[in-house]
């Protein structure tokens, strides 16, 4: 062979030498590793203020995780806000691809909604991940929002509350009457009935609303939350159970197109890295809220009561009263109300002989 | 130029061509993508019998999950047996990468490690999750296990279970006196101390053990299993709650030098991937144990019955006895019982309030 033949050869050598290495890179057996890995860029958005840091935290490590796992294919930046949108609108209109809320947020829109947030005197948060995952309640879910575009996915839960801050004692229903108590969603609708009568209130700002005697009562988030904003420096009496948020879910919402673009091992990615976010917010709020329960309890000017047992079963008459109203003039509402009630009942059944133990 | 000249440089511009071809694939602007990723074949290996079929899908679908979401570049396969060498050993060997397991069957060699799992009168599965993460045990527990050369992380949880089959009514104390009951670990051990005076009994068949009369009670799993076993067609008592186990966290053991092995990006796979099957076997057994429970109400030959609470005062105070036996023997016993315990009290404080509601 000549040598001009030979290097006019060359380049197809070459060709062949450095595709195989291509696709095959040196020290790797990788198997179906993407050639052409693509990627994706998202904005993310939340509904929560930054100070709430559990959430901020959880969200951020929410971020990372999925770029590390997915090797930098999926990534997400926090934008800042969506201007007159609201998160949900925000992700339904493709403006941002995902975001972290909670649903009671958007019952306006979509009234059973609710049920994928918190009930009063509805399932605790281990009952509320068993129903969503093993009780068909994600699917119902994922119905309710497909109409907006939004693939939704639990993504943490604050665990129970408390039954908020009170400048008098509850002994009986009747305490209730015409008391102005924060208490926001499903619950205020529940209290403002006539057989109740609390009058509602909207604050921002409850410390000095307590202090300024226009509120007398105030449900913030619990004891981590309430203490930090010094509740506890404006009101004698702590009252629980939480009956009006007994473990709410919160919710991740993503553009449902941008979800339908994604290959199956990026969504994979999405669901696991939501999952474990969701355990680790909710560990973080019932460690904090435990410990700071007891530095409460250990503060002598704070009262901490149980509401009594007569008070709580007229205000779960009265939340079963609302719920069958709104079941009555909502279709949605009244087939998730009966999937999520007889689910709650075999689950509070078993908590009510396995979860005896004091 | 002349051609001849043109035809030496060509090789020179595939090459530099090429180059930017394979460093940056088409349709991909993935940063920080390994250019050699590196590979790992992992054998797995677990205690179970295939037949607890959430155990052995869990499983299955962790192996999936750290194979899609690693982008195939973390192999897992279930091995057969590890011969002689238990799945602990075998994993310290080196022998396998990574087993799944529960912590309290290697207390004969770490006693410390029953805090890992379950106590008796211990914490529930919540409580325990937020002590591994927040509390500092799942530190203790990779120091327990670190001169082992194995690295643990929680993977599943049973939830609490019931207190067992019995073919006689419990009123009091005595009547745990001489009888023959098959109920392991720990909890066996606190029944057969002499103010208690049962005869622990071990059996694979426990069936046929309470047809034949070989036994009086049977603790097994819970309803679910307990169920398909067919222990309610031969004896007529189910009790509740199951103060033996409150809620017994199951483990993943990795090798330590395998683990040391893995870049950044794959631990964190492992981590995330593991949290999201623990969830997962967690509601899985929740629902199940929660209908298999109702159905068995629903048989009328089934009483089932709360063990009478001074019954369960000794029972507590017995196992509190043996714990402080145990940490007297042992340092690591004592430092771990003493962290646990104050977490534990400090999570069920909580409990009693904000988890009131019936």
């Amino acid at each position: 062979m000549k040598l001009r033949k030979l290097i006019l050869l060359l380049p197809i050598f070459l060709l062949v030498l450095l595709s195989a290495t291509c696709t095959k890179p040196e020290n790797t057996t990788a198997q179906d590793m993407p050639s052409n890995p693509q990627t994706f860029n998202w904005k993310m958005m939340a509904v929560w203020p930054e100070k709430l840091e559990i959430l901020t935290q959880g969200i951020k490590q929410f971020i990372e995780d999925v770029g590390i796992i997915s090797n930098n294919r999926l990534n997400i930046t926090l934008a800042g806000n969506a201007g007159e949108l609201s998160v949900f609108e925000a992700v339904s209109s493709g403006k941002i691809e995902i975001g972290h809320s909670v649903a009671y947020l958007w019952t306006d829109k979509i009234p059973a909604a609710q049920f994928m947030a918190s009930v009063p005197f509805g399932m605790d948060a281990r009952q509320h991940l068993a129903w969503l995952n093993n009780g068909g309640g994600l699917g119902l879910w994922q119905g309710l929002y497909k109409q907006y575009k939004i693939m939704p996915f639990p993504m943490g839960n604050t665990g129970m509350q408390m039954g908020g801050w009170f400048n008098k004692r509850i002994e009986k229903i009747a305490d209730f009457k015409k008391l102005k108590i924060r208490l926001p969603g499903l619950a205020g609708e529940v209290i403002v009935q006539r057989e109740i009568g609390a009058i509602p209130t909207q604050t921002d700002d409850p410390v000095n609303a307590l202090k300024d005697g226009n509120l007398d009562a105030v449900e913030w988030m619990g004891p981590y939350y309430d203490k930090k904003l010094g509740l506890h420096k404006k009101a004698k009496y702590y009252y629980y159970p939480g009956w009006h948020e007994p473990g709410t879910t919160l919710e991740l919402l993503i553009n449902l197109e941008a979800w339908e673009n994604l290959p199956d091992d990026l969504k994979r990615v999405i669901e696991i890295a939501a999952n474990n976010t969701h355990h680790w917010i909710y560990t973080e709020f019932e460690s904090k809220n435990a410990q700071a329960l007891k530095d409460l309890e250990s503060n002598g000017d704070i009262d901490i009561r149980a509401f009594p047992d007569k008070v709580l079963t007229k205000l779960r008459e009265a939340t079963k009263k609302r719920l069958e109203q709104k079941a009555e003039a909502d279709r949605d509402f009244e087939k998730v109300y009966k999937n999520y009630r007889d689910f709650q009942e075999t689950m509070d059944n078993w908590r009510s002989k396995a979860q005896r133990l004091k």
